[in-house]
């Protein structure tokens, strides 16, 4: 058996804890490991990690291999130049596995999801492989836990096998009526994009419903080398694999799957799975709560008190705080696209950035200056490096950095400093265990993050 | 006509805005003026300043100063030792002004009150110190804008002399149903801490019903210095200048006050007096609101975003966050009582902190270290100073430094840094017009504001 993951969502749902550049499956809420491990994890207990190919884009790439190299030993990890939507990224992945001479079985599973009986996941999927060796395509039907607007439906009536049930007709998101009548009927279920089938009957299906997907793919040979090119990639229609295969295949079958399974796909959901007090209320980090009742109160920094508050949701982050009424969670995505429109960038990217290293936090920046705390992980290493626009001045605060200037060497101890002037080749090492924190101050006229030319970086981040 | 600045009080009620070393009366509501300098002000259209005494506590006595000095040439300002309530406060100032030689009528006035209407407030007062004059003791009583729970009330119901009216008795905070009947009824004020009186009067009221306070008073002599020592002030009762004289007095006569008077005693009374959107929302600062209403969202760094909110008071500071249901802002004071509880400090100070020279900012900390950014104002100051247990490293981002080290001056420009050792005597200037602005990195066992030995001061922080 194989997997695909889908590791390429820009979360906005999630805003601001997630961010475009920090999406929903790259986030830790309340737990040590993301939905993106999580899923990995969930699927190692099937699968062996050669066999688990993960699909995400330019954008996130380093993140989530980063993420995926904390629990594999070589996780198979291709990156999609551009966001195509889910028909390209699934039909890409199979062509890979083709390629590798890899036909059998294929489990597709989104990276952002939760399940929380992995053992009831496992079974239905033991069950669906049969189904999808005997030719089938299986979408994996999710029991309604309540009139859900946010989803796609699955209207299945009839037994069509031991396992799976016939589907009539794939249902775009209902309004609330048309939502409350599917659940009441029992003949529902959700869409949540896990589907299984055989890498040649995907191919085919393709080849009959989707022929522009399919003739694209030809182009493509993974024989070769695993790039996705760009100018070949392009070409790809941006579509679901719901419109492009699933709402127009014959073959397909609805296993039902009723296994403790969120999408997370609101701040309510969040509430929703998290352990509440007496009071209702989901407290996570610092926080101090009056009379409170049913709501979520979710610090990663400062203090966060609240008073009074009913069916309130309210998150800080470095950055940016929201407040939202629970019922309205799925209007945070307005807040989201509006910051986007205004290009206000706490739509995108957090003041604290992960990096294979360690992280950074940006600190304040003003006029001609910028101050981060950077902070390298035991043994961790900066690339060698150079700026064309800025120089910068490094403050030691605990642990002790190896610091090349211009090809000589320093240990810096706490309260050391040193300058780096500007386009002299340095990197910023941390020899030890101890966690290594410095400040850094730049100044220049032109400080972003692109200005800098990397000449050597162990996590692979020059290419020969 | 003299006048007595009470600005000794620290606020819980406006947390996390204020904080107990930055209380209601020094703050900026969406305005550049604090409510101590709106007082200031509106005392100066009717009275010479050095008429005008303000007396605070040792604690605020450094940015009381600062703000007074701000609108005033030399502001005359007592400091107490120790923070006793109201009634030793004006007691000792009552003192002071008739050691002084000033036996006049006396306008007490609370600091961190708004009246919208000073014209009428001043008309007010004249018609006051006609009454004053004859030997009458005034309290100014406030018409009720509704069945408020959280103030004394003062009954009046018929008429005494022109512009006074009898005082039948006070009334102790009561409860809603209580308050209800006094606001239908017509005959009750709100007792806001305004008084005005003859110095002498007062100070006959005290010899008889508040001997202790004035027997203590005897050992003040204020034509020597003016100084209140502790060993003296420390022996008066902690009594409210109601309970001590106010109640028991025959003399008093209530001069009625409609002049758009409010405490600002809650958040929700900061919401009451801005203007509102058109959707009842109140925004200050950097926010985002989508379907919100009858709302305050206030952001002082950091985007704040409100989705759906409806009656919620949104507050968010450098170090911490508040939300809180508007009829509930009474319980804050709850929160601010609770860190106080358990140590966090959030409910001392800011982040942020405002000094005469200019302010800091708290970046991070940890183990061993500390990182400030410092902002010095045009020709701001710091004293010459040396530290027994840091050393600091100085960066700067913006402006010029004038640094004194060790007897020895350097100017500084963006970009150039300088360390501090330990013990050595240093200064810090911003000798230009151009804003100063530097990263401080302090390092060492023991990082507390009070590792600070004062040499020279132009602000008068060092006592001869």
């Amino acid at each position: 058996m194989y997997a695909i993951i889908l590791a390429g969502g820009s979360g906005s749902r999630l805003w601001p804890l997630s961010r475009e550049l920090y999406p929903k499956q790259l986030l830790k809420i309340n737990t040590d490991k993301s939905l993106l491990e999580m899923t990995y994890l969930r699927l190692l207990k099937m699968i062996d990690e050669k066999n688990i190919l993960s699909i995400t884009n330019t954008k996130h790439f380093g993140d989530v291999k980063t993420q995926l190299s904390s629990i594999a030993h070589n996780p198979i990890l291709l990156s999609e130049p551009a966001q195509k939507n889910t028909a390209p990224a699934i039909s890409v992945s199979v062509k890979y596995l083709l390629d590798k001479g890899k036909d059998d079985t294929v489990l597709v599973v989104p990276s952002d999801h939760i399940i929380k009986d992995d053992k009831c996941f496992a079974d239905a999927v033991y069950n669906a492989q049969k189904l999808a060796e005997e030719g089938y395509i299986v979408t994996f039907g999710i029991k309604p836990q309540g009139p859900e607007t946010g989803y796609g439906y699955i209207k299945s009536s009839k037994k069509l096998k031991d396992f799976g049930l016939k589907v009539d007709e794939f249902k775009e998101k209902p309004d609330l009526k048309t939502a409350q009548k599917y659940v009441k009927s029992g003949n529902y279920y959700w869409n949540a994009g896990i589907f299984m089938f055989k890498a040649s009957v995907f191919m085919e299906a393709l080849k009959q419903h989707a022929k522009d997907i399919y003739d694209t793919l030809q182009e493509f040979d993974f024989t070769k080398n695993d790039n996705i090119e760009f100018t070949k990639f392009d070409k790809m229609p941006a579509i679901s694999v719901d419109y492009a295969i699933m709402e127009k295949a014959k073959n397909i079958v609805n296993v039902p799957l009723d296994c403790g399974w969120s999408d997370l796909g609101s701040w309510d959901a969040i509430y929703e799975i998290n352990k509440k007090d007496k009071d209702g209320n989901v407290k996570i980090g610092t926080t101090q709560v009056q009379e409170c009742k049913n709501s979520f109160v979710y610090s990663s920094n400062r203090l966060v008190a609240g008073v009074g508050l009913e069916d309130i949701i309210l998150v800080e982050t470095s950055d940016a705080i929201l407040a939202c009424k629970r019922d309205k969670t799925q209007d945070v995505k307005k807040v989201f696209d509006k910051l986007k429109e205004i290009k206000d960038e706490t739509h995108l990217v957090h003041t604290t950035v992960y990096r294979p290293w360690g992280y950074y936090t940006v600190l304040n920046q003003g006029k001609g200056y910028l101050t981060k705390m950077i902070c390298v992980s035991a043994h961790g290493q900066l690339s060698l490096q150079s700026h064309n626009f800025r120089s910068e001045h490094w403050v030691v605060l605990s642990g002790t950095a190896r610091v090349t200037l211009d090809n000589k060497n320093y240990i810096l101890k706490p309260g050391s400093s040193i300058d780096i002037p500007v386009k002299v080749k340095h990197s910023l090492g941390n020899p030890y265990e101890e966690e290594l924190k410095i400040i850094e101050v730049q100044k220049g006229d032109k400080l972003v993050e692109e200005d800098i030319i990397r000449y050597k970086d162990i996590y692979g981040r020059v290419k020969a």
